[in-house]
């Protein structure tokens, strides 16, 4: 491909709008551009990226025994209306009626819409198991549109879904998928970690993400580096600690502190000259309707999907200041688990915890020496904090590490809940019906394309990893008005191109600075620089990740591009 | 790829709904399943020939000069307000309203998005041409969809745009898509004809359509074999003829002539021992709401899109009953072009026309020897009556010769309709800025799949094009349990694999007839046949196409095969 001809609009500004680096990078480099809030253009640089990461997830699923098949993106809604879902999704779900007044979504997920078939066309336990797979465009009507790809309101999607006989074999095909994943990932050259997580609305029961290691991700997890432990933090469980010995021995007589407008625990520490450990938030949350208090270390904090799932709840929510002086009589920054009339849930962390600093339910007042089991009663000890570095690894104990990543792939055990919803059933070998097993398993296409970015860039640009870049070299003649330098780069191009590598020229008529800049924001892995020694067919190679630079022969230019290659992996 | 672990679920019965061979065969033979009116899953075999379809448009568009991206499918309302096309795409497009109430649409073509990425992105002559395509998701909320994917409601379709510095540089473009369109339908093995073509809805000024041959197409045809004009009967010109030397010698006297209860051509032709060529057919229509009479040889039939073209009409449409009594006082049957209160427009095959019956205005009688310009008045002479076979071509006077085609594609020269609307402009060479000359080019991927079978299918089932097939071969072992069969149609298999075929072995553990039958419905190009012979390592090559069945040694079907496909072409 020649440069001059590649519709690659760079630009110098990020768009206003863009908050992290692969908005702003990937519109500047000329990879997309923004149609309408959360839709957006993938222009010819974005398409080749796309293209290949499409390429190796196909592969991937193909080799592992998935068939791929093309759904429809209208979804009627009686088939929504059977899984139950139709009214629950929620304003995500985008809806409209046809020229006949029918109603129909935008599919979102595709459960539904794949069951209907596999019910319809698979009647005994010899036609199973089977793993269908799609990839294709998907909606979801986001609120707040916003970091460019990554939260988008239209996307690429692999999903796959997985029907079986028995649990075992779905858990089978959960590891296949697994193992899938990662190679998927790991041929994409992305750092990444699988982590336990949470099922979330699409159900089941176990599930994983994968997420790309970056700063700027949404989610949160946890590893272990002695055992491999790793799960996202709305799932990361926490060791549970031993109610230390000879505790009640311990303990010392409650003392009434007077606290003027200190509130915080931040301020009640430095007030009382007291390490925010040995302080006992209070928290009032709305459970599904009903107050519940959350007693947690003060320097731990809420971790809400495990709240959630502690209590089985549909919802949580912090109750507002109004709801919480009406529930508990008490003023908010000062709140007692003395004589609090709702029941009082604490945190693992609070089961260590000895002669605390708690509220005195009164305004400007706190306690010292409280202590649990004492002064107020625990209705249970919940695993409700969020697990951070250094923590003890709930497997084995070793201190976890805590890092950001963005969530690119997602597989689920789903188990029944479709299947029986909608009826999906077989007739095993022993002649009796049952509902199948089922599994679901997404991988998000535009999203890698956005988290590859959040994980390889500089100041100078993007720094795609090779499996994935939009071209894999890039020839720079530094003048193309002097023979000797375009037509060596001329000759190089045409090599490369025979020699299997995807490769650009930039033929254009302009200074090899411009040019250079133009790289660098791309991202090509390898760049070929020809210039003043091409008379005597030296021209440069710089590896745009580490910067270095070679001088090599026009000739071997494959060659050691292939050497940098082998000696990375 | 193992039948035992494709999901190829096929069917003795074609559905209900199905009235031509590729909905019925596609769906019988495990390609497609109905999901709602006009919605459709693709299954695996089926995928298996869209990716095929799609590969072989991708590489031969890159080859030209095209650049892939991908546009939303979600089009806001804005984009197509300024092209002025919301209000009047009609029902066929489906229009939803997002959380905020804004309005977009499903986007049933992308000539507004892709004019708004290119018109904020290029500014200079020195950007352009420029032809950006996708292959994507397409909406039409079609009244009645039928056919299954000919006329579905969601469907693929590769859609390119251009955008030019001038009418020639469009036009360069426009035949080098011709081209291009051209070498796709042969790659995929097809028998096509390029037509011209009306412009329709589309707008523009120029337009050919791609036909791909078949007796159930809704399109008809006309070409001469001699000098390869080709037209859609939409479109097909009528060779003007002669007014007749000495016409008005020969004119005789009019006769009135009682006709009881006879009305149509064919009853007054019977009555009156007259051929129908010498009886003129009146009709009258509502031309952008004004009434018009309409004169053609009693033979010939009026192609409403030439009608539609001649007047340069919005909208045309017959008259009904009461409207024909109410603008001309004259029964419907026996309406006469003799002191006609309307206009009559006569298409050219009237102009030979010497002597003929007509309507005599009034009930039960006609007039026999009437003449126009003695007897009526012709307002023009227009070209309205569809071209068929054995008509002189319009080029070169040879016999044209007239076919039913499906169209597969369709290129348009758009001129400036859309960069004018939407301000797409560009500063040319000279300093000035100018409105980009477009032009767009479709193919309908899904349809391809669709008409490859109308045009390839016997009693037995479809009999694809070796290009676009599901697969290439199929290795069929008569029976499974014996140990020479298997194990020799396991080592073909692999061994085709090897060399590059694509390759399904039908391992189900079945009777051979039941095996042969799905092997034929499916429609795979070779069957290797393991059986009997197969202690010798004798196996039988069936191709599917002509029935020929060669007896191979097992070594040799690759070769075999490779010989039949190059002795093919």
């Amino acid at each position: 491909m020649r440069f001059s001809r590649l519709f690659a609009p760079t630009k110098k500004e990020s768009p206003a709008d863009a908050e992290i680096p692969s908005h702003k990078l990937l519109t500047r480099a000329g990879f997309i551009r923004k149609v309408a809030s959360g839709l957006y253009d993938i222009l010819p640089l974005g398409t080749r990226v796309i293209l290949k990461v499409e390429k190796i997830v196909r592969e991937e699923m193909n080799s592992a025994g998935a068939q791929e098949v093309i759904l429809p993106i209208m979804h009627p809604s009686e088939l929504w209306q059977e899984s139950g879902r139709w009214d629950v999704y929620g304003k995500e779900m985008i809806k409209f009626k046809d020229r006949h007044e029918r109603d129909y979504a935008l599919g979102p997920t595709a459960e539904e819409v794949i069951t209907d078939l596999v019910r319809k066309e698979v009647k005994s336990y010899k036609d199973l198991p089977l793993n269908l797979y799609q990839i294709g465009r998907k909606f979801r009507d986001e609120i707040r549109p916003r970091f460019g790809l990554m939260r988008a309101r239209e996307f690429i999607m692999k999903d796959a879904y997985s029907f079986h006989t028995s649990d075992e074999d779905a858990e089978r095909e959960y590891w296949n998928m697994y193992e899938t994943y990662s190679r998927i990932f790991k041929r994409m050259g992305l750092e990444f970690k699988a982590v336990l997580a949470d099922t979330g609305e699409i159900g089941g029961n176990f599930s994983h993400e994968f997420l790309v290691i970056a700063d700027t991700g949404e989610s949160k997890l946890v590893y272990c580096e002695k055992c491999g432990y790793a799960a996202s933090t709305e799932k990361a469980a926490q060791r549970r600690p031993q109610v230390p010995e000879g505790r009640a021995t311990k303990f010392k007589e409650v003392e009434k502190v007077h606290t003027p407008r200190i509130r915080r625990i931040e301020e009640v520490s430095e007030f009382l000259k007291v390490p925010q450990e040995d302080i006992l938030k209070l928290l009032v949350y709305v459970v599904d309707g009903k107050p519940v208090a959350v007693a947690i270390r003060g320097d731990r904090e809420v971790e809400e999907t495990k709240l959630k799932n502690a209590f089985r709840a549909k919802e949580v929510r912090l109750a507002t200041d109004e709801e919480i002086e009406e529930f508990t009589g008490q003023p908010k920054g000062y709140l007692s688990p003395v004589n609090l009339s709702i029941p009082v849930y604490a945190d693992y962390s609070v089961i260590p915890m000895v002669n605390f600093v708690a509220g005195a339910g009164e305004e400007d007042y706190h306690l010292k020496n409280v202590n649990w089991g004492r002064d107020f009663e625990v209705k249970d000890f919940i695993d409700v904090s969020e697990v951070r570095s250094g923590e003890p690894c709930p497997e084995c104990g070793a201190p976890l590490v805590q890092k950001r990543g963005i969530e690119v792939g997602h597989i689920f055990k789903l188990g029944t809940k479709y299947s029986q919803a909608m009826g999906a059933t077989f007739v095993d070998e022993d002649g009796q019906e049952k509902p199948m097993v089922m599994g679901c398993y997404g991988i998000g296409i535009t999203r890698v394309m956005a988290a590859a970015v959040e994980q390889n860039h500089d100041e100078n640009g993007i720094v795609w990893p090779f499996e994935i870049a939009p071209f894999e070299v890039i020839v720079i003649p530094t003048n193309v008005k002097k023979d000797e330098i375009r037509s060596l780069a001329e000759d190089i191009y045409e090599n490369l191109k025979r020699e299997g590598f995807d490769v650009l020229i930039d033929d254009r008529n302009a200074r090899p600075g411009f040019k250079f800049k133009d790289a660098d924001l791309i991202g090509i892995p390898f760049q070929v620089i020809v210039g003043k020694r091409a008379p005597e067919g030296i021209v440069e190679l710089k590896v745009r990740k580490s910067g270095e630079r070679f001088e090599v022969e026009a000739s071997k230019v494959g060659e050691k591009i292939r050497e940098l290659l082998n000696s990375e992996v």
